[in-house]
């Protein structure tokens, strides 16, 4: 894409501070329409080494109304080394209301690990990843705009000279502890890489906008010029459906061929149940020591037992490695985000265990059927949660779905006996009496989300659940078969 | 407190497991009744090592509807080391609608601190630090519980043998490192420690209660009794002002001294301009090398000039290594917590600068004068902000506040030039106009503010800046100033 860029332009004597001045006005009134427009936006900086950036991002900050715009700068990388690649960016996206730029982001993230060799790290930055995240974000009507900033050979050589004599924290920062990489940041060291990279995240929803930053002013002012011309021109398109599936005839099916009745004695429960905790302890203990995580998510019918297998399942775990985060209608501060991001930041740390008591799969399933999701946004989602596990389990995690599968019969009668317990009256409402009268099209709907979402890196298991001790030790030994095998991997 | 506490109670044959279910229940009602009255709860589990926190928590998890009911285990302790030390707190609080169980707290890092024997880390956690922290949540109408686990000698040898034979997270994460440190972690070694910590923070406002743990039945049910009681009486009381202050005909005074107007030739002004620049980005440099962090805070008359003071200041500096927060009134997120919070969470990072252009300050003036906040809540505020200031200056950061001083005459000349110039146009709106109206009430409320402000550890600097050179000199001198001085301390 370099090569496309006309390095010979200027700007004329005496146009800069008129233009910032103005360019100031109008980023303050974008900023505020967006805003009100209920459209977040998320400014990427990248380019050359010594492209001055900040000195960019700054001169901007400096000369408009910037409250509600901030600045994330991407310099902790020690603390991010291990993650999944985009766990910081959502636990850093804007919400609804804000603009937020990224000083460096996850395609610098991409480059640093890659020249610092760390490969396993480095390819968790695939282009598939970046595009599936920024389009997840554009298609929820998140505004992108992405910022190259572009030197020739001469000009980037010259302005490193120029930073170091004044002391420079980009240096204290990194270069000094990647003196050891033997990578070469020179600029033919890297010219290929990042053509590359901009040419296969160039996309229609978060285009590139390569800018000649030889001259720092000229630049600045492209740079403001791009940002009004561009969030304004998505302001006016308005929000955006993305394009509904063609849905024919088809009928999924993963339930029908399950028999929820199977057989397990008290006795054989009692006996295997205690040699599973322990199993699982040790297994536990071994994932805490090689940092591998995992993630658990229960799904089911109502009352179909998620509760008493999750409680089975962490009987003889160690309390301090795994948590469990009951998923209901989203809180006062989830709400001001995409879906996905309340799943985001509470990903387990290293050698952990998140165990999820209803999932992300809301969306395809109650928010699908009650219209709190539009068909559009439940059916991208198979696609958009398909891609964030890959990105859990790139970064090493275990990630399975259990679905607690019981019959009607089976449900009716729970509900019965919960009704007739006075201390068990408050786990049935009138909403599981409505859900219940809705059977056939949850099952369809499970049926289709479990089809579309069944990955080898993130396998659900259909677990029968009519006799509770059978389901029960089904979630254990599959939990143990999954982490032995993560274990026996490197 | 040790002393009072029951060690021979019991609970009766068959009680366990009908009270556990009665209780689940009880606390799924309360925890939704504190929602419903925006009530957030924060509820501390702190004990002897062996006490099985973990357990007892996790018990009663599993035994009631914890949908918004959340567990946050303070063990990552490497990541807050070197910070103040509620950072980690006020980051993970929770919002008007959430009841969060801390597992482990501050008074685990306290402890932790003073075991390692980190002297300089340790000495953050005073008893008052403590207390301020409670307090100025209670005060906001959060509901604190704290709980300690207390074991008998003989109980707390039994459990830690147990434990160690299944493996043990709690052994991986901290003791094997801690073996070096030499201190006695046996029971009678932290005895009176406990009991001392105990006492000094067993406040009207967040009281301590200390539960007898040699069995975890038993342990497990009067703590879930003691959450549905005291939460149901906070809320049966209501929310609670905080008490007036008792205020006679004081008038305090720090601005009529102040000369606005002060010469500085246009020469002069560049020639020390150059020289400060330089100053100040070679003290950035030592300051970031040495770990030492500044969070500046910028207030004043409107068009007083906090902008182009902000700009000189970090003109010369390295921008990595800076941030200007530009505060206005709350976001979407912001606006579900106490207001220190998004003040907190904006810390500047380990040998970083955060510059705020406004400040917290807003709470004593314009949400005082304006009416958003009480009387009571700007009235505390005084407290709350020097108590907040105190903790960040204890961690070693460099905390200082310019107030930049204008007469009316020149707010006047300002505000008619912006009016009359189309690119500064958008600086002017009829709140500045709407303000200036009642320059009298604000200047009674920026005295008080800054006598009662006014601390050694966060001083305030009146800036004359009738005259724009002098004024974005004496920023920058004060700066210099105060950053060197620091530097000359260890």
């Amino acid at each position: 894409m370099f090569d496309s860029v006309d390095m010979t332009k200027k700007l004329k004597k005496g146009e800069y501070s008129k233009k910032l001045e103005e360019l100031g006005m109008e980023l303050g009134l974008v900023q505020r329409r967006a805003r009100e427009e209920a459209r977040p936006v998320i400014i990427v900086f990248e380019g050359w080494i010594g492209s001055r950036r900040s000195v960019i991002i700054n001169t901007m900050m400096q000369n408009m109304d910037a409250r509600g715009f901030d600045v994330l700068s991407t310099t902790e990388i020690s603390k991010v080394m291990d993650r999944p690649a985009f766990e910081y960016f959502w636990n850093n996206l804007p919400a609804w209301d804000g603009m937020r730029v990224f000083h460096r982001s996850w395609y610098y993230l991409k480059h640093y690990h890659e020249f610092k060799n760390n490969k396993d790290v480095a390819a968790r930055y695939t282009f598939d990843h970046i595009n599936g995240f920024e389009k997840a974000l554009t298609d929820d009507n998140y505004i992108i705009l992405k910022f190259f900033l572009h030197l020739s050979e001469d000009e980037q050589k010259k302005s490193m000279e120029d930073t170091n004599q004044l002391g420079n924290l980009f240096y204290e920062k990194y270069i000094k502890e990647k003196e050891d990489s033997k990578q070469d940041w020179s600029y033919k060291g890297v010219y290929k890489e990042y053509d590359e990279m901009l040419t296969k995240t160039n996309t229609a929803n978060a285009p590139w906008h390569v800018i000649h930053a030889d001259n720092v002013k000229f630049a600045t002012i492209q740079v403001m010029e791009t940002i009004v011309k561009e969030v304004n021109a998505k302001l006016d398109e308005g929000k955006i459906d993305s394009p509904e599936e063609v849905r024919g005839e088809v009928k999924y099916d993963a339930l029908s061929k399950v028999n929820p009745s199977q057989e397990l004695s008290k006795e054989e429960y009692k006996e295997k149940l205690e040699k599973y905790q322990k199993k699982l302890r040790k297994l536990q203990m071994e994932m805490y020591k090689r940092g591998i995580s995992a993630v658990i998510g229960f799904e089911g019918w109502d009352a179909g037992g998620k509760g008493g297998a999750i409680r089975r399942l962490t009987s003889g775990l160690d309390p301090l490695g795994y948590q469990v985060f009951p998923v209901a209608s989203p809180t006062v501060v989830e709400r001001n985000y995409n879906y996905q991001w309340r799943f985001w930041v509470h990903l387990p740390k290293s050698g952990e265990i998140s165990i999820f008591d209803r999932t992300w799969y809301g969306r395809v399933m109650v928010e699908r059927l009650e219209g709190f999701a539009k068909a559009n946004e439940w059916q991208r989602a198979f696609g958009e949660i398909n891609e964030m596990e890959k990105q859990w389990a790139d970064a090493g995690m275990v990630v399975c779905k259990f679905w607690l599968q019981i019959d009607k019969d089976e449900q009716l009668r729970r509900f019965t006996e919960r009704q007739n317990t006075p201390e068990k009256q408050w786990k049935i409402t009138d909403e599981d009496w409505r859900n219940r009268e809705k059977w056939e099209a949850y099952e369809d709907a499970v049926n289709e989300m479990i089809v579309r979402t069944n990955t080898d890196y993130a396998p659900w298991t259909i677990v029968e659940g009519n006799n509770k001790y059978y389901a029960r030790l089904k979630v254990m030994k599959t939990v143990i078969d999954l982490f032995e095998k993560r274990l026996a991997k490197k």
